[in-house]
């Protein structure tokens, strides 16, 4: 007798949890994801930074899924869903479920305003923080050959637009980066020229934190340096920069850390999705009509006591879980149970040795809360090496004031390269010719 | 007064050494590479079969240089020389030089066939190492979903065009890879079909070693598993595979560790260059009738006690030190000195724990070469993190049999795509859809 099929679409914080849930159960159990990559999301912003190597946060999932004898990992990309047939369409072929969890998660939303896609690079992949890498460090680098100091001021001007989490990490980290480490090994600018600038269109950093904690992110993150304004939404993103109202900051490296968009697959299940495209589930995480049919992870819109069940990695990881089990208790005929997220707390880290954390009533801010986002987030990552490689990444850095992956690679980004359209993607580096007397060193 | 301009072209082993030997020295040097980091070549394979990062190989250059107060680091790319003017021609602008080392090195070259390069993809910057990383990596993936045995069996063969140093490095970890880390994740298909084929042209692998380390490395490499052809001639590559005279291997994966081709800029100083593109310099590193360029590296084509100077990093960090010191003598009036080559001997190594040494008269395989290899290129690597950091990847990767860096990232490969051209940059990973019934485990 062939064992029921329980295909899981996405190999997140939520179809891992999911998967590994069924250690054991009495299923065949296949994983896709487009990417043959667990990632840590948490740390992108770190590889974005120059802080840490891509390999330091992502594994292979079927590394990670090695030992557990029911799992087939597929490096596929699943194009919809047929519930009707009970089918997964693939690029090149099908696959029929039992069961289906969809853990696809989601991306970055510019709010219809695609067109600031190629000025504003968002982050949710380790392409995406390799990009922005290459650009944060190429603007450095036109910096010091660009001999007009308008220009300089544009190249050392860094915007992040949105202040959740992401935006408050990338702001601190841009500002250290400019201010401790790369601007040591530059010769034409001053490093105080350094501007950045953290732009939120909410009242305040951080919204579903206590106001206590955004007002501290803030202190915080002006006290390194960072200029924060809150309230104003952007209205324009171009090659010279952000605008917002009448106001205008002229800058060559902009970053978004804004907007959300559900995975698209979300949208072929036939269930009703919100604004954002996530799949508005029934309690116990099946949709509607379909109770062969769970969805975990940030795709799901669900309310639990009456608030919003949050995008983050430790709802994630509960709700992938939650879906597995159901998915055991319909195999021996129980009912489904409803989910119930427990908010373990929040974090978000501000620059070098601070943070804000909040636990329930609970909150703190500060070094110790610095140095307990470390250690919650040392202890999550996978494997035992990659903790290691990233600790001492992370000691490295911290006590020698120096970034070990600043490297541009792949394809070029060129700061002051044509004005009006984005860059072509196979150009070299483009840099204005320094001439011959502006050498200052000697 | 202004004191005298010296431009070194090439951030590699020579023009760091060059920059680094006139330390001190009363002139203002600007020092332009195209890329950002200095690149430790020799470990660069280890990056394409995913044991090490980019970052542990690769450093910033300006960095490097950093206490170096005579310095400027300039990311441009050189277009062309004018040695009558004493100008490098940058993409845009120029820089005028009293004295020019040029140091741009080689890369890969087809041989004339430069439709290879789609099929067959060299081993010169981390873009290539990611490049053959993403496609070893994805053949397994495609294995794993692949239901026709013998596209299997295309899939899992790996050819190695090319018997030097980097070939025998290649064949070696692609096969450990296989066997002993990549192999234990897949379900489908059995480990021991692996095929790793190394091709070389001349009668033996490794022509510059002794002929009795030849026999060795080969003989070391059909252990591990590695079929060798010697002796006969690449006469086709394409999506099916190698073919030599009437024989044909059918592989989805070729890798290209051949020809050697100077870097272009060579041409452009006037002076004679061999087939390769290497310039023909004087004894003293100069160009003939241009006593001001200095010509340093792989780019150089010089007779030294009746044998070229070889392309290796030693040679290059030697060149690179005496053409420094000869800029020194003719800014003090003193007549230039003739470059001496010392050769240091040559190291290769064969899979996890064997290589081949020579030294002078000395020469020894196995083991104990292995350690040799491994604490001179420990030894060289620059950075004390980036030691610290090899290290630790290597340790975990020998006693965990793991390779921490097995990330497929950037621009997909579809071993399986379109058998006619090319891949389209843009694809995803196409990968056949597994039939629902194909799962083997449960």
């Amino acid at each position: 007798m062939t064992q029921p099929h329980v295909v899981i679409l996405g190999g997140g914080f939520a179809g891992l949890a999911a998967a590994r849930e069924l250690r054991g159960a009495p299923v065949r159990i296949t994983l896709v994801d487009r990417r043959n990559h667990h990632l840590f999301q948490p740390l992108l912003y770190q590889v974005a930074t120059a802080a840490l190597n891509p390999s330091d946060i992502a594994y292979p999932i079927r590394s990670v899924l090695r030992r557990q004898e029911n799992v087939r990992t597929l490096l596929a990309k699943a194009q919809s869903i047929d519930v009707e047939r009970k089918a997964v369409v693939l690029a090149d072929g099908e696959l029929a479920y039992d069961f289906l969890i969809v853990a696809t998660g989601a991306t970055h939303s510019y709010f219809g305003r695609d067109d600031w896609a190629a000025w504003a690079p968002g982050l949710k992949s380790i392409e995406d923080a390799l990009e922005i890498r290459n650009r944060v460090l190429s603007a450095y680098e036109a910096a010091e050959a660009e001999p007009d100091p308008a220009r300089v001021r544009e190249l050392l001007t860094f915007v992040v637009v949105g202040g959740g989490p992401t935006g408050v990490e990338l702001a601190g980290a841009l500002i250290e980066i400019g201010r401790q480490t790369v601007a040591r090994d530059f010769r034409s600018f001053d490093p105080r020229s350094l501007r950045v600038v953290l732009i939120e269109g909410s009242p305040r950093l951080l919204p579903p934190f206590d106001p206590k904690l955004s007002a501290e992110a803030e202190r915080e993150l002006q006290k390194l340096g960072v200029e924060v304004i809150t309230g104003v939404h952007v209205t324009r993103i171009d090659s010279d920069g952000v605008g917002y109202g009448a106001e205008e900051i002229r800058a060559r490296t902009v970053l978004w850390a804004a907007g959300v968009a559900a995975s698209p697959l979300g949208r072929t299940l036939g269930a009703t999705t919100d604004r954002a495209g996530r799949v508005q589930v029934l309690p116990d995480l099946t949709v509607p009509g379909h109770p062969e049919v769970l969805v975990a992870g940030d795709l799901i819109s669900l309310q639990f006591d009456g608030r919003p069940v949050p995008g983050v990695a430790p709802a994630a990881v509960q709700a992938g879980r939650h879906a597995a089990k159901n998915v055991r208790r319909a195999l021996s005929g129980e009912r489904l149970q409803a989910f119930r997220y427990r908010d373990k707390g929040s974090l978000a880290t501000v620059g070098r040795a601070a943070a804000v954390a909040q636990f329930g009533r609970f909150r703190i801010a500060g070094l110790v809360a610095w140095w307990l986002w470390w250690v919650v987030h040392i202890f999550y990552l996978i494997g035992y090496r990659n903790r290691l490689a990233v600790m001492i990444g992370w000691a490295w850095q911290y006590f020698a004031f120096s970034r070990g992956a600043r490297l541009i690679t792949g394809r070029a980004w060129s700061p002051t390269a044509s004005r009006d359209v984005p860059s072509d993607p196979g150009a070299d580096p483009a840099v204005s010719g320094a001439p011959p007397g502006t050498a200052d060193a000697g």
